[in-house]
């Protein structure tokens, strides 16, 4: 690659662009895909990012005539191969989010624990409603999944006082030990209080934690999922939350946006936040510094670590 | 102390004393201290441990003839001697409630900042209303106590990609680094987003978070109260949180319960819970293994390491 070439790349918003400031080789341009790229540049783009919690136009990418590579703005990737075609390499933004997604996982188990929804529904009534919850502390906790965000939940978890159990697709030993496989969910859900359900969706883990793993779970037992709604069988925990049997705590659910009227919504011992494990203060300086980092390993003509599919020849 | 003696010890709950079980030189009798205790063990009753989030009657403890000890069930102990009167020894359950503060603290530090109680009335609506919070990675975090629940919230801190500045009543170096002194507090609070208040109340802490520190705290900065209610000016803070400049997440105020019609209870920038920090199921076994231990010191004649105030002689 000649040093004097420059690889061009949209970023969907002015501040993003802004905090990458100058990268040698890397000419940054504003584009949010939610109309045709600007005239002047189209025909120069050769990376794309993504919006982050917004749509885009898939279409919009593939007509970009020397695209090369699409950046997401996510950890996880599904859906996007179907929108921007077999052309372009994907490059995802893992490790972007793990910090503001693991915190929210500990947030959601808190929260729904010592009750803090119930107290926030209680102070609309002014109602000084004092209970015995369950503590954090004591609890049994099992983390299915042990990627980067799940480590990143691991490590906060581990002053709370918890037993943790971590599961992944095969059983191994990593620096922190055990890990169990998930062929022995069933088996291990019957011995936790706590399910965290971090993984990324693919047909190996789509209603990973179905019926028989919800069904074992002991009485009272919490479901929090922050990876991606479809890991979770939302039928069936549905019905077990609406029976009061277990309690949940989810910041994806399927279909997002949670239907108007879904049981859901309703359940006292449910807590549902809007998918914003990664939208928080958090994303801002690390999706900065994971771009500058990335599209300047593009321009030089190196393939980047997130890198999750080539480009097609 | 003759080994035959064997010292009377009342507990306010059947579940107490069956988890205290049998310990040697001590007869534990079941009084809730809300009517006269038993006759039949009135007259031989030493010592007396108080109820756990309810009210209890003095009178019927001064009443008693042979007092010599007051145990609590909390960590603080403000109020006891005004209702025991001077009589007993005071030993309180220092320790007991760490964990479960501890993670209240840190549940209401992220609820506040990540927007669990916003999506919990969202959910009443039906409302999926994302929105970027600031993430508690990258805040700088002032902890104001460093007792048994500061040591612990600061460890529980540790994974969450904080800045944490500790404050005592004097400026010192201990294990984990530098603490500094209350008179430093205006100073650094114009440093810090979350201010965090676990300190035991007293003449010294009274309104130890007063207008002049919060006035000083940056804009959007969050104050969080689990100690005692009149460790913060509450007049001062709502005044700053009703004009939406500060957040406020208190599980203790001043008065408690928070009055009717009061301004905190309806600010959507104000989280409350009802002062359940140690009441959670943490409490349980170490509430059990703390008076076990410490009953069986009383009855060998030794002083608890938890004792605050010596009987009269």
């Amino acid at each position: 690659m000649s040093p004097t070439r420059t690889l061009t790349a949209s970023v969907p918003d002015r501040w993003i662009a802004d905090g990458i400031g100058e990268v040698p080789g890397v000419d940054v341009v504003v584009w949010d895909v939610s109309g045709p790229a600007p005239e002047d540049v189209a025909d120069r783009i050769e990376a794309v990012v993504l919006p982050y919690a917004r749509g885009y136009d898939g279409e919009l990418i593939r007509a970009l005539p020397h695209l090369s590579t699409v950046l997401t703005t996510t950890t996880g990737f599904d859906g996007v191969a179907e929108k921007v075609g077999d052309g372009p390499a994907i490059v995802t933004a893992a490790g972007v989010h793990a910090a503001a997604t693991a915190e929210l996982a500990v947030a959601l188990v808190l929260a729904s624990l010592r009750g803090i929804d119930a107290a926030a529904r209680d102070q609309e009534r002014e109602q000084w409603r004092p209970q015995r919850r369950r503590s954090l502390a004591d609890r049994r906790v099992l983390l299915v999944g042990v990627g980067g965000i799940g480590e990143q939940i691991a490590r906060r978890l581990d002053p709370f006082e918890v037993t943790l159990t971590r599961v992944a697709s095969r059983a191994r030993t990593d620096e922190r030990g055990a890990v169990h496989g998930t062929d022995e969910l069933v088996e291990l859900a019957a011995d936790h209080d706590v399910l965290i359900a971090i993984t990324p969706l693919s047909p190996d883990t789509h209603h990973l934690v179905d019926a028989r793993v919800l069904a074992a779970l002991p009485d009272d037992a919490l479901v929090v999922n922050v990876g991606r709604g479809a890991v979770v069988d939302t039928e069936a925990l549905t019905a077990e939350v609406t029976a009061g049997r277990l309690h949940a705590a989810l910041d994806v659910v399927d279909p997002e946006p949670l239907p108007a009227g879904h049981p859901l919504w309703s359940a006292p011992n449910a807590l549902i936040t809007p998918h914003v494990g990664g939208n928080a203060s958090a994303f801002e300086p690390r999706i900065v510094e994971h771009l500058r980092r990335t599209l300047g390993q593009l321009a030089r003509g190196e393939e980047p670590p997130t890198q999750v599919r080539a480009a097609a020849r």
